[in-house]
């Protein structure tokens, strides 16, 4: 903390290899410091020079009059990681390293961002490849970006930090455009030490920043990021998130369908909701969200007020909130009549949503006295203010007319500016009203609102209640069929009566056993798709599964080239509704999948998604939650006078599923049951199928290593 | 035409109700004809004034020297009737009414509005309730919009015709903002007499015009409407809607799944698409689709290069054109190479996507020969140009060095600026360069210009080679389901063998005759949802059906206190898939609607929509079109080893049913065959039920009236 704090806070910053020409990139950051008023030290170094801008100028890092708190360099990479060499040398507490040429550059640069690593030893790095960091609360830019060749940067409340380095400039420049102010910015780049989530850590305890805006190209240790997260959240203070690579993450070849949701963007949707992180849609939002949640408001339901001066505007912002599912309703009678009160002898219809006061015309007073019934009103949650051409004449009095009534309550207030006034904009977002000129604007931050005012599912979970057997002597690799079921079963997922058998005779006298109908399928550890090569038959008997059982050696032999010697005979389920249960393990932790099944189902993709806590289990409101989350769970639920499923038990498979898996850890490569039977209510739910994927190491190897 | 004509280009204006004072609403017209230079006679009346802003004032319309071309009244509604008719009676070609209190307050303003069309007689009317129209082609504003204070409106190809006259100003003020030129703004409201449909079929003769962009509540005429649109497009000047009410078109009480269409702004969507209109999805599009359209360059397809100097936002725009489908391959062999010869000694990489020429710095010389590759690369169908922070310095290079490229041919170059940038923005698009602040307006403008290269499916249609029955002796109202299905049957879509009861020894009759297994339905024209009633019962036979005939009357007397005398008998079909098949007529005309049958398709609502021609029928390419649009598409077509469907006999039935219910013309309310089972390749489709309602005039009544 202390280190980073002597990062963004410095006393004394040397600049390594800063250019006496201040149009020169190498020349900017010296002069931004004193453009921008930094009291502390600043010592320029470079052996050419005696004097930059006035400064004195030092040969090289040894020659520096103390340790300084930050070193700025600017050199190219090979020369970067000798200067860092020497500032850790000197005591330097943190550098900042812009030169790109490292990880990001092929083999040679991960090599050399090693080296650079090494150099730092204990002194922290920011970067390399990185644009640098802007402390707006204390104007304090270590930073090399055009941007800070304005001179109004208003400060705020709103941190940035940003894996792009190139993006920083762009959102500088666009809030200082938009009169939002920020608190820091930063571009963490390569990361080679200092990464997003330590930003985090250290801004949930920075007074300035009170909305935390990420713009993320991936998660280095999503384990550290779901740390701070929780803590940013337990603070609150919201983190807002734009993540980009959302197009890369296509279709992988995976053995099972839960497995091939390794690296789906939607993995990263599940991740980010359920720790209460908002990401946003458009990069528009991204500014535009923190723009509000910094205003601290809360929204507790969605209904919407619309006040407007100009008729057309109302109704789109009316008909876009509508969109988006938000309510519109007209005024109760109370606040009707006082709102009538105040217009006097105009003969405008108030009773109606947008409350259009087009005709009183925009009187500051008659506004002031409006907004204030409309914040009152227990019909309204929110209230949006629009303001049109008539308002851009005295944007100062329309400003501080919203201004007087937010000491009403904490009710969300925005603006919305019709016509084209980026200059209203800008004085709207400097006095704390959230003002936007697009009305899908105004609907997706009240989204975003109305999502932080929501709780979120408790991720601690309760003792799950599931004896589960011991895990330590599973082999890695793939289980088979029966392994798998034998685990299942144990943990409480009620399988099917079967037997494994390897002769037609067997299976003959198994089918006798188990009484008709049966399911004969192969039974082979690596074959994960059976029915696509044969190797599955339903609806048979002790009569018809001899001559079924050398038909599917021969059709597996013809698709594959031999079959396996074991094979499962298992009483088959009639009349069950059915799911996929599936789990899968990637780099941001382990996704549990519950999907609909069946082929209709399967070509809508109609999956809820879960991240799994690090221990215990899901609880049963958790696994209720998912359930309801597909849009074929009235099919579950007596849809049309269907029979109304067991979904208590499918509620608890869940559940048990889950202790499964999360008791397995990080040796789950992927799991899935396909199909998940649910039978009427009262009935359970039983697991046709069942696949597990361990990572080959085994426990053993594993506690070794 | 020439009225209209008179209106846009008026050679004359009186401004009726004219103030004096400048700052008041009524002022303002005649303060902004001398502002924006209007060149003709302006002729303020008004009693109390002897001259307005030193032209001579009239005491009243009688009064004015000749009779003007435009009489713009700024009455309120009452006294606006009078001045009509006096503007009427002297000759007067255009009235433009802007007083509100008309049809949009009521039953008074109703019947006011209908008084306002009798004065008017043949002159023409703009409005009520409207904010009046610019030309700014010709420097006319006919408005009192404030909007008009600007001293500068730039002059352009776009032409936007809007509903809502509180838009008009906003509109106005956002293209004057961004740099893009109008040609003319027209404001209809109320739509006495002048509608959006008649500023279309004037604006495609108008040379000041190349795109049409159409702000609207609601269609009057969609008949009208249709023919303009395609005159429109025949001239190939492409219309863009923003249409509102989307979030009012709930779900409707109706008669059948296809009912439940009626009003549903899908079917809008649904028009829009087919006449080739683009719809966008956000009022910033409203202006960004129109401002690239009207630079007429064509998008041949999805593959788009990136040039950025500056890495961030390049990967920002790749991410964001990646989530919509569009390609950012890497340059061929020979496109590399040439880029590669531009950069000199500079290790940038440029056998990437973007295409970053950060490293090599801004230079205008090398951006217009990399433009210049890029254009002429067989590898891309369109160039973004990203502009950051070092473009913001020299604008006007940059803007020069891509317009110096533009002649090399004609595919779409758009900029995207990256920091907060409005004058640049204005630059670009007062240049002919469509430029944008969102990544995502850079794919929404792709998307549209993609959607206008892309042909129409024809919407004539080929002779339907059906042959129709006698349609004029049909009954209105609700057929009953023998009827229906012995009409559907001549129409050529086959239904199963049926038997038409009235008692159990009927019915257990016609169950031997048919073959085992058949259906037992009660049959009554007003009864619609027949399950819901216990009125279907499935597999049955001659030894089951008489008892289950008895304990149908028993089940429906208990749910609706009767039961019908009739019932149908009917050979059950086994193994098809389950479609629904049906139309509807609303305001836009007839809807129809091939949708997924079952309750797992049901809930994820698939279905594809379609409006039917006048005449004809749809052809067999239309019909395969809409099958092909549904998402279950790949169960008729073999998914995963399932049986392939007899999908040209469901493509011919879609063409007979359009036929069908194409002759029926505007007595068709609704109709739909739900089930429609497909069967096996070869085995055809059958309609398992059948349901249409009719208007309930008869075809005399409607000849005679």
């Amino acid at each position: 903390m202390k280190q980073l704090d002597a990062l963004l806070n410095p006393k004394s910053v040397a600049v390594i290899g800063a250019s006496a020409d201040p149009t020169k990139t190498s020349g900017r950051p010296v002069s931004y410091l004193i453009k921008h008023g930094f009291s502390g030290a600043i010592y320029p170094v470079n052996p050419k020079a005696a004097e930059i801008q006035g400064l004195t100028c030092y040969a090289d890092v040894e020659a520096l009059p103390e340790a300084p708190d930050v070193g700025l360099v600017l050199l190219n990479a090979k020369r970067s990681v000798a200067a860092v060499r020497s500032l850790a040398k000197l005591g330097c507490k943190a550098a900042v390293v812009l030169a790109s040429g490292f990880a990001e550059a092929g083999e040679d640069g991960q090599d050399l961002q090693a080296e650079l690593k090494e150099a730092a030893g204990s002194m922290r790095i920011l970067g390399p490849n990185t644009i640098g960091l802007v402390n707006l609360s204390a104007g304090i830019p270590l930073s090399a970006s055009g941007a800070l060749e304005v001179s109004d940067l208003p400060a705020g409340h709103v941190a940035v930090v940003s894996q792009s380095g190139g993006i920083l400039g762009a959102l500088l420049s666009r809030a200082a455009g938009r009169g939002i102010g920020l608190s820091s910015l930063i571009s963490t780049s390569n990361e080679v030490d200092l990464e997003v989530s330590d930003f985090i850590d250290y801004l949930v305890d920075d007074e300035n920043t009170k909305v935390i805006a990420l713009y993320l190209e991936s998660i280095r240790n999503p384990q550290r990021f779901r740390e701070v997260a929780i803590r940013a959240r337990d603070a609150g203070k919201p983190l807002v998130v734009f993540k980009i690579g959302r197009s890369e993450a296509g279709a992988n070849a995976a053995s099972s369908h839960t497995g091939a949701l390794a690296g789906e963007d939607r993995v990263y949707d599940a991740f980010f909701r359920e720790l209460g992180v908002i990401r946003v849609n458009t990069f528009d939002e991204f500014l535009d969200i923190p723009a509000v949640l910094v205003a601290g408001r809360k929204l507790a339901g969605r209904r919407v007020a619309v006040l407007t001066s100009t008729g057309g505007a109302g109704t789109l912002i009316a008909d876009s909130l509508g969109v988006t599912d938000f309510d519109t309703p007209a005024p109760d009678i109370d606040t009707a009549e006082k709102l009538r009160a105040l217009q006097g002898d105009t003969p405008t219809a108030l009773d109606r949503n947008p409350i259009d006061v087009t005709l009183a015309g925009l009187q500051p007073d008659l506004l002031r006295q409006a907004i204030r019934i409309l914040l009152e009103s227990d019909s309204y949650d929110a209230l949006v203010v629009i303001i049109g051409s008539s308002g851009l004449a005295m944007p100062d009095l329309v400003v501080s007319a919203i201004q007087d009534c937010l000491s009403v309550n904490d009710k969300p207030v925005l603006a919305y500016v019709s016509p084209y006034a980026p200059d209203t904009l800008k004085r709207l977002n400097s006095g704390g009203i959230p003002g936007f000129s697009s009305p899908e604007s105004c609907s997706a931050v009240l989204e975003a609102l109305y999502f932080t005012g929501q709780p979120l599912l408790s991720s601690a979970s309760a003792a799950p209640g599931v004896q589960l057997p011991n895990l330590e002597t599973l082999p890695g690799g793939s289980l088979d069929e029966a392994s798998a079921k034998t685990l299942f079963s144990q943990a409480g997922i009620k399988v099917p009566q079967s037997k494994v058998v390897t002769t037609r005779d067997e299976a003959v006298q198994a089918a006798r056993e188990l009484g008709e109908p049966v399911v004969l399928k192969i039974m082979d550890a690596n074959l994960l798709h059976k029915s696509d090569i044969g190797g599955v038959a339903l609806f048979l008997n002790a009569d018809t599964i001899g001559e079924r059982f050398d038909k599917m050696i021969a059709d597996v032999e013809s698709h594959i080239g031999r079959c396996p010697d074991q094979f499962l005979v298992e009483a088959m389920i009639a009349g069950g509704h059915e799911l996929i249960l599936g789990a899968n393990r990637d780099a941001l932790g382990t996704a549990l999948l519950l999907g609909a099944g069946g082929v209709t189902a399967e070509l809508f993709k109609d999956t809820a998604l879960c991240m799994l806590p690090e221990t215990g289990a899901l609880t049963l409101d958790q696994a209720r939650a998912m359930m309801q989350k597909l849009t074929t769970w009235p099919l579950l639920d007596g849809y049309r006078g269907s029979v109304h499923r067991d979904t208590e038990a499918l509620a608890q498979a869940i559940v048990n599923f889950s202790a499964l898996i999360i008791a397995l850890g990080d040796r789950v490569v992927t799991s899935e049951i396909n199909p998940l039977f649910v039978l009427p209510e009262g009935q359970g739910v039983v697991a046709a199928d069942a696949v597990l994927v361990l990572d080959e190491k085994s426990a053993g190897d594993r506690s070794d290593g």
